[in-house]
């Protein structure tokens, strides 16, 4: 076994050792932080209840080795760049200081702030951002709203279908998301109008970061796909349902998603969830094997994760009346019709070059049991069963004021629970 | 008359006084150059066959204003991000010392390049590529091959459709094509296969260059929305049109596209641009009149361009037994169905920020007349009347070795012709 996945090791930072921590020892995920009272910040990983500022330890000590000289940068994307040894590598060694018994810790210590402390900033520079469409159960529903004769088109089971997303927008967990407005026509009026979104939702997805991309012109073979992924993190690629239904034929969404999509701060690595990684979804008798550009017999047998994810959500009159968030649904990242290795794999296979920091989404993940659906298109049927809250409200989309928030953990048994922390984005008008 | 407008001037650079000649001191695009003897490089102006090393002549001069110093960087980005009245100041500052009787001559002269010593290099890093589809002819054509129950979709006339591109893969005019792989499947295929894209093809763009940009959140008011393009360049938006055909739904095209998309290395500003703007596209009677956020008076007077656009083409054995290339197609950029200024209000009428150096592609430049045609999609129509050339060869589609070369000009009474230079691309195999 890896020793880095060792669930017998616990970390002198003791919030670390907590049942239902995010961040035990074993999962060291990265993201980039900046002081509240604007004291410096940069790279640090997430232990316990605490960041360790790996970038001024580097600093301070003079006499780093190459893998950790990129963690001084501002951003990760260097260090992504520098490839899968490299961040072993510096997971070993942050695992070697950060674990019970480690002689360093009275120094690390001094570069422990609290959490609490710190504001999350983007993590890295996302050049590209590509969003997928991978959960056949999604893509059945939203099919069977939009195209009611036609749900799932012929190319789905073939082709891991996917779209450019606009990289501008994506946001930190916690920013703000702006109602947008847009062109909206019901199918009742004759023309349509421009003004604010009346059917606003959030999309539960999981986001890849591509570790080391490849050339121009190169492709990545579907067996070599998991070395190019850096790490994931939660992802609510929010969506405005009436723009989207007037303006996405013939060319895909553009205006509905592209006002805001926020990620979780904390990059969890492919490292870290080796121990979740389980067999590909099972494709049921009668659908078609994939083409070989997209079949490896090691990604099929533990190329998916078992990650649980939860979305939550909290509506004004809740947090005023101080009644917790309500959980809306509870599914799992396993049952995704395409690993990320074959998106990978696919997004390359036309020579297409990937580049360090892009951010592939896994397209919103529901799973086939109804309180697992990861949007509230698919949850409310498009509106016509609104969801009741502990308030008295209801809610068919997202009104002004409305908290989402998204919880992601892996666990299995004789492992450590690790988690991805929160995604949160509250609706201002 | 904005004195940099006035075809009376003529530069001491003898070659920009040439009839036919793109780079006039009426035009001064801006571009980034490589020496090919690798000694330096950076932002350059083109004034007739000659290249004016700005960013060394303002490094030199010491005493540099502030929108002078912005020419000194690698990349126009930051030069872009200053805004109008900053390019205006620049461009005015540029005409003086190039035009005939200019004091500084002979020390400017020293900063001249020949065109021919130079590599061009990409102007700018694009952030986020939106590609739009606002020729209503092109849209046409393309939907009655792919729809022909459905040609143009009720969304046409309201909305511009656009959608996200592939960033990464753009590249300067020049660069090799190499021809992709990919999923497609013949409608006589019971399944799909994988390999090299069977039906190749070019689209002849205009790209506007994004100068400021807007804040997230904000929106931008069609009125201003001219203000906020620096300038246009021709570009390739290479399309695999049997992978299209078989990915491109539900969510638009993604790996037909994003393999490559050229563009040619000078912009040509809007100021440079202005003698030759005319009245957006006089919409067919009964066609809807845009909603009021796409509307403004003033755009619909003279938001449009007149740019002529000529496409040709170059097989192996043409160049082999030194034939010319063939012109293919003849149109201008004037008939499009909306204004860049519409375009850019409505990308940004969601909150969305467009950033200094994005590219907006205008989508496949075709008019009505069929010797117009912008693509060899609509030229062949889908195939079925292959192009003659003089070689005795014919085309369906582009095969290795072909070249294809789009060349621009803008033309008007009473004011000097401007080119854009041009876009050029060799597919290899």
């Amino acid at each position: 076994m890896n020793e880095t996945h060792d669930p017998k090791v616990k970390s002198w930072v003791t919030s670390a050792n907590e049942p239902g921590c995010d961040f035990p020892i074993q999962n060291l995920p990265f993201g980039v932080f900046r002081r509240k009272n604007h004291e410096g910040g940069g790279i640090g990983v997430a232990i316990g209840d605490q960041v360790f500022d790996v970038g001024a330890w580097v600093r301070d000590q003079g006499n780093s080795s190459a893998e950790f000289a990129l963690l001084t940068e501002p951003l990760l994307n260097r260090f992504l760049a520098a490839g899968p040894q490299v961040w072993s590598a510096a997971r070993k060694a942050l695992f070697q200081l950060l674990r019970d018994g480690s002689v360093q810790r009275e120094m690390v210590s001094r570069y422990l702030d609290p959490m609490s402390s710190l504001e999350m900033r983007m993590p890295v520079t996302i050049a590209d951002y590509t969003d997928f469409y991978a959960s056949v159960f999604h893509a059945t529903n939203v099919g069977s709203m939009f195209r009611p004769d036609n749900p799932l088109l012929p190319n789905y089971k073939w082709v891991p279908i996917g779209y450019h997303g606009r990289a501008s927008s994506i946001v930190i967990s916690g920013t703000p998301v702006k109602r947008p407005s847009g062109q909206r026509k019901p199918p009742t009026a004759e023309t349509p109008t421009y003004g604010p979104c009346a059917q606003l939702d959030y999309e539960l997805e999981i986001g890849a970061i591509i570790g080391q991309g490849n050339a121009l012109g190169s492709t990545i073979p579907v067996s070599d796909a998991a070395q190019h992924i850096f790490g994931l993190c939660l992802s609510n690629d929010w969506s405005a349902r009436d723009i989207q239904a007037w303006e996405y034929q013939p060319l895909g969404p553009f205006l509905a998603k592209n006002f805001s999509t926020s990620i979780s701060p904390w990059i969890v690595t492919l490292e870290a969830l080796e121990p979740y990684r389980t067999a590909a979804f099972a494709r049921p008798e009668g659908d078609p094997h994939p083409l070989p550009y997209l079949t490896d017999e090691h990604d099929q047998q533990s190329g998916a994760f078992d990650i649980s994810l939860d979305v939550y959500l909290c509506t004004r009159r809740m947090r005023e009346e101080k009644i917790a968030a309500a959980r809306l649904s509870h599914g799992n990242f396993r049952d995704m019709y395409w690993t990320f290795a074959q998106m990978v794999a696919h997004h390359a296979s036309n020579g297409c070059n990937l580049q360090s920091g892009d951010l592939l989404g896994s397209g919103t993940v529901s799973n086939s049991a109804k309180d697992s659906r990861g949007c509230l298109l698919e949850l409310t049927w498009r509106g016509t069963e609104p969801i009741e809250l502990p308030s008295g409200e209801t809610r068919k989309f997202l009104e002004d004021g409305d908290e989402v928030v998204f919880r992601g953990y892996a666990e299995r048994e004789g492992h450590v629970r690790i988690g991805f922390g929160e995604c949160r984005g509250t609706i201002v008008g």
